[in-house]
């Protein structure tokens, strides 16, 4: 099934994952902090420490999958919270407005047909699991915050499919884009 | 451009829109009350006047139309706010699990090839305005709430819209449904 899952991802004094950086890809950068916290609500609860940054999302059904790629993904995709999975990145995303005016045949056609994106992300399930919330609808700053886990060991995988997505037709599109690597 | 509008609508004593009925399509009724406030913001202002429910939304862009059907909606489609459009039809909605849990091709041939929803819309355009809403990404009861404007001379037309809409496919995963209609 397809629940909703909300997130408020809040940067500052703490929180189980440690900010080991923050890089600006495209556009401006958010500010540095040492911690994340990652929860499961609409809306951020009062914090005893000060926030330095908050995005919220939330994940719910796929827009752009087809069922023979649900299949395949649902077949081989893991779980958040893997005990060794102490690595994870935070991919914050903007796309253009050029992007949100495509209809939604052109948007699935440059997403799969010509980025391979899916075709892309099966090669790296279930090392690196992966969660894509969305924010556009809630008047966040970014459309997309992609969310990543993975193990030490796949360190380098995880560089190759990040590369391989920002070499896309798709990527073409996104205007904003930080990237926060994490260790738990 | 595909910018998104945020709206809140609240039933209560104020508002610009008097309600004239409101009725159970399909689940649990909302309570009765006189008026409605539409409002283009993400959260509610501070009432002076009790409120007796809240529906909040957003609209943006396109999730299921394509390039040639989008040219032909903008072509005929007219905006909110006419002048003699004095009739206004709320209906939120709320689909099934089984609806979320389509992949997009999936759910895209019901809406259109089966459903014709597209193609049944335009022949109410432009007498009939029309914003969709979702609302399913901010954790509120239903997943869409359409708003339709029209005049008085229209009225027929309308309900025409309305049970075409509902003997259609896609609507066999409308899971509740209520249906408010306003003057202004």
């Amino acid at each position: 099934m397809a629940p909703i899952i909300p997130v408020v991802f809040q940067a500052g004094d703490a929180g189980a994952w440690h900010i080991e950086r923050i890089d600006a890809v495209v556009g401006p950068l958010l500010p540095s902090a040492a911690r994340l916290s990652v929860s499961s609500a609409y809306t951020p609860a009062p914090s005893a420490t000060p926030i330095t940054w908050t995005l919220r999302g939330t994940a719910g059904h796929q827009r752009y999958v087809e069922r023979l790629e649900k299949e395949q993904l649902v077949a081989v995709q893991e779980a958040l919270g893997r005990v060794g999975a102490t690595n994870a990145a935070l991919i914050p995303i903007r796309k253009s407005d050029a992007w949100w005016d495509l209809a939604q045949d052109e948007r699935r056609t440059i997403f799969e047909t010509r980025s391979h994106h899916i075709a892309a992300s099966l090669k790296y399930l279930p090392a690196i699991a992966r969660r894509l919330y969305h924010s556009r609808d809630l008047g966040e700053p970014f459309d997309f915050l992609t969310w990543f886990e993975y193990g030490p060991e796949h360190a380098a995988l995880f560089e190759e499919l990040v590369v391989t997505l920002r070499a896309t037709e798709e990527w073409k599109y996104v205007e904003r884009e930080v990237d926060i690597r994490l260790r738990r």
